[in-house]
């Protein structure tokens, strides 16, 4: 069974509480339920990881190789110049997704640039925590396509 | 039933035939009936429009009010200069999701920055033709939010 | 009786509707009695004109050859990147007065530069439908200049 | 009767011989002229100021406060960095109406943004000397819209 | 016999009568005969299109597929933000020339860079309408290289 | 007993009924009067000086030689632009404290550089009328040092 | 008893040491020692944290939520690209002050712009260790205003 | 006999005593004896003017019509922001010799530029008090060429 | 009979072993071949030089005057830098056309811009050896136009 | 005996399995190994340090005080942004040589700049695991200078 | 007797024909003659130098080490890119003056930094060939100076 | 025997007399008899050569054309505009390293980019004149990989 690893960045654990207007009200728990529910469908099996520091998430995907079949990941702040993340991304051959729960695309200028973009293969934003679900069907639809 | 409106801008009419190593090799044909095939399945209608003139995407556009209730747009080049095309769509108040086949955010310069992001609810990039049946659960997602 | 064509770019069909806190909430016909009233006091004939397509304004502009003394024109978002209106009207040696309904210079970073601006004679933003009506007055004092 | 402040910044006391080609003929007596005459027809009272210190010019504009009920400014080469002339405009609710003689968009890159553009309701540009007389009643109009 | 298509953009139509300063004072019907003369001798048959649509442009240049050996295009103003256009002519694999009857170089700041050129084989620029001529032994030139 | 100037610039007179939303309800009376208990409690005597022009804070800055011992300045607008009020400030070499009312980084673009804060000691954004207390006691804690 | 926290981030453990003509001589346990003694005066409880992490200080960030009343933050030189911090300081309600201890509007272009002074309530920059003073009164002058 | 007016900007009243590393230590009244005993050889008259004020600088030359024959000026820190004053400056056809003291092309970014140079004649830069001298023989070098 | 000067720039003597992928394998022993061929059709005389030192290049367009009636230039890199070669083709009023191997225009960001296009009358880029020959006939366009 | 630490940034710990054309296929071990040969023969003793972590970096480079005598540091992708990494090793005054394995001056824009270098007193840039050797005998090189 | 090389680059040998309109049209024969004469008068020997090549002119300058007491240079175009002859200027420790006949301010944006002047004491542009000889007098200035 | 190249651009004769505080105080002879030295025992020959010419230094890397087997190049002050001397390095398909004797990367900002760098193998910088004897072991590791 293919495994699948779902990786969020910086403050992305206060969903639920965290600027509501922004980033909406459902908490990462009902998120998590919903995406297992669509995984086990899929049959694909899911692992969570969530982490403030940058070198965290690093050790964590690089521990991921041959273990894992593909990413999700939604990086944060770090989208924006965490270009150690972006390496770290970039020397994994699996199919990798990003996810951005607001459209960045309509926010600060900063925000509008992600250095993790160019070295993934998709990129969903603005769909909400809904976007992960997407992301998740993504990496099935990239997987299927190496079979 | 809920109307959604597929729209696809300039050369995209030749999907399948065109750079097959960037755009993926199906035709727009078959992506259609696969859309087809999930639009019953979530209870939507589909209408299909493509132009090579953004007036005519514009004209279509307009023409949509009061008659449909989302859209999937892929502006294709028009991304990157089509602002009256991007008045267009900020004018519709119903749920937009933009489709982009490959993954604009890992090519040219210029190529990365999509004008038409900022006024549309979500952005799918890079996941091929399969990005426009994501962005069709997106609507309906959006829709469902809406209710 | 000198001849004025009154041009409008793309969206400006859908003045009264479109965005009211913006563009304000009469519609283009109550604008347009007000420009005639105000042309029969001026002596002068008015032609209008509207649409989402570059090239149909290139075309229409170029068959005022010869037809028309003057010109309004409100390019609407193609005020931005339209270098094609640009030349066809650079080509033209009338009167021509470019009007924008809203300030542009106070709205987003793209919209505050006109590349049709130095082109014309004039230009007259942020004064609402009422624009129209001063460029009106406006090409008719050019106009009395040449004489 | 409304009182509207006529505002000229430095070097535009010269007009009439400064630079003819671009600024036209008229001398400021004449202009002046015209439009109290206009003003009257409009019912309206006029008020003139002109000065080469931005200091000055920001002096008058304060005490305007409770007096005048709307403002004509030419803010001259002040439009290009005048920022404190800007903070002055942006304190008064009354009706503001830039004015430019010359076609400011034609001319020097610097000239071509005016940082008072923002702060006003509308901006008339490249009409000659006649633009004040525009200005005055896009003035109006704008006080009649307020009623 | 092979075919060549010579697509002339927005505002050539003006040709002899347009800025004769900048565009000569050849009408495009004295360039087109000299052309069909040239064309004889070389052995190749030419066909004319003329468009101030970009939308019909693009619409042409894919009709051309499986009929047309190489293209002659002057993409007039389209050339400094028709993307579309650029798009279209990428996926074209027949020998394609540029061609700017003024020395585009030599103007506006904007004016000196085409986003179509990365696409085509050869740019001729600055030449007057003797260009069109160069660019038809440049396309027959890269033909005989491919035979 | 050693003396600060207490210097505002441009439109810094109208504090209390300028836009306070962003600068407060407080008049300047009773910042002043805040700011006299407090360097009394310091054994500091004050000066306050505010004016609309540039030159003018310059000649009052000049005048201050061999009789202040520390300047508290908030040069509104100036900040932006006022390179001559900077130099002027170069020249002083007693301990220099600029304040803003509102958090100038977070605001317009050009709001956010001032031109005069590399050559003073500190400087104090964002804290309200309160700001200017604050750098009182910076002055005070520059003075003490120099001790 | 109100609680404010004390957050210093990379390299200011070692104050005191550290490039003394820039950052000045004092130790961080001086420097500390002094806070605790104004803010018995102020009737405030402090709590102190530094780490050369990122991730740490946004980890002990969230830990305030429910706990803390006020924030006094250095965040060294993760000022200029610290993206993930300033959303987890974005996140937080409570009011918050930016020191520098060196004033970093006169050094290096890269360190005079600060990525989280826009979501921070006030900036104290260029006053020596004395500015952590001034923010603790800065921040006690905050919570007055909210009760 | 020709009238030469001296003119100096923003803080050149403290010459000999402002940071005399930069712009040495002959006071002013030191200068302008050299100067007179210069002109009374090239026979010449001279007049002095000197303001911290733009305005005033503007008034003055505005006064100098039909009564001065050439100008030699340092704008100080004016150069580099006074679009008013170099409006003023463009309007007199007279010769006009721009001074600076120190070598304003060797010091911080914003000095390198100055908007005055565009609109006189000649530029001195970095000769010390030395330039106003050599700015003196310029502008009678010029005169005589207009002879 | 008239002399065209045919100028090569730095490296170009390597024609043939450099980069054949980029510059073609034809020697220029070859292509000169064929110029003098065309040049004896055209009733001209071709004279041919190169350098890899832009001041020898100077030196020899200098001591073209007089014996000149036109110039083919490839300047080589020094089209993107070489400012005095491109004040010497200015100084010279005969036909100049430019010539590169290379499409420039799809090449590294720097190349895209030669500083000596502007003083050309035209340009030729991107189609091989062949170029020259096109450069020639265009000559002797422009000669023939100059009759 | 002189010690000398050898610090690598993120992802450098995958050397010999990450993108072995652009790092080369020998693993870290077998550098580390070389280097250990080459340090003993030059008297000195070495010490390893690897981590994804900035924060880790810095805790390490601050521990070095008073132990190490020389660093030869590769930040990895932390070369392009870490700005506290940066200010860490600007407190050192060691010999410090910074490494890179790849050529960074031929890759992406953003990996042209390291902020690290200015602090340094040494680059080495693109000769492979081999310039590690390099920058050690740089190291002993600078510690023989200081002796 | 102290001597003074005279120095110009690029294209000045052809003064007096070269565009009179901009560099007048006294010949380098006349100029000199008048130098020589000026230059007997102020006790100083002259030495002239002109070419073509940057390297020339870097060769003749590092020959006039121990043998010339001061120089005035006019490095043409070679001014705005010439870092090797800055480099060889910023190594000669005698008085240095730039002149440029034409006011290079006034010109295209690339003639407006010259990449010379930060390395030399003084620069006198726009006074045509007079400039010359106040630069002589600037370096009979600058070496009283030393005196 | 392998033969290596050690090629100085402008202004390197000087070394040694040379800004010493930058460059160091050995001269180039010492520099040289060291390397002859190093290669001696690395099994290489040497061969120098210095020009203050750029065309001379492409002439002389053109000339080792099947002579030479590595180059050591210091390109002075052309690393930063020299991009004639960019394509002669281009062409040469032996091992290339790139030495400058002072650290580039913390200079004047137009030093920090060499765009001779994208073009080499290596690039040696800061570390004096040792930074040759690096680069000869650079080459020589460079060649072994070849073997």
């Amino acid at each position: 069974m293919a495994m699948i690893a779902v990786v969020n960045g910086p403050n992305l654990n206060l969903l639920g509480s965290r600027e509501p207007g922004i980033y909406g009200s459902r908490t990462w728990e009902e998120v998590k339920e919903e995406l297992e529910g669509r995984a086990k469908e899929l049959g694909l099996e899911l692992e969570f990881f969530q982490s403030n520091h940058e070198g965290a998430i690093i050790d964590y995907l690089q521990g991921l190789h041959g273990r894992a079949d593909g990413v999700v990941i939604n990086p944060g702040a770090l989208s924006h110049y965490g270009y150690s993340l972006r390496d770290a991304l970039a020397d994994m051959d699996i199919p990798k997704v990003e996810v951005h729960i607001s459209n960045i695309y309509a926010r600060e200028e900063w925000r509008k640039t992600s250095v993790v973009s160019p070295v993934v293969q998709g990129v969903i934003s603005g769909l909400g925590t809904g976007g992960y679900l997407l992301a998740l069907q993504a990496v099935a639809l990239l997987l299927r396509r190496l079979e």
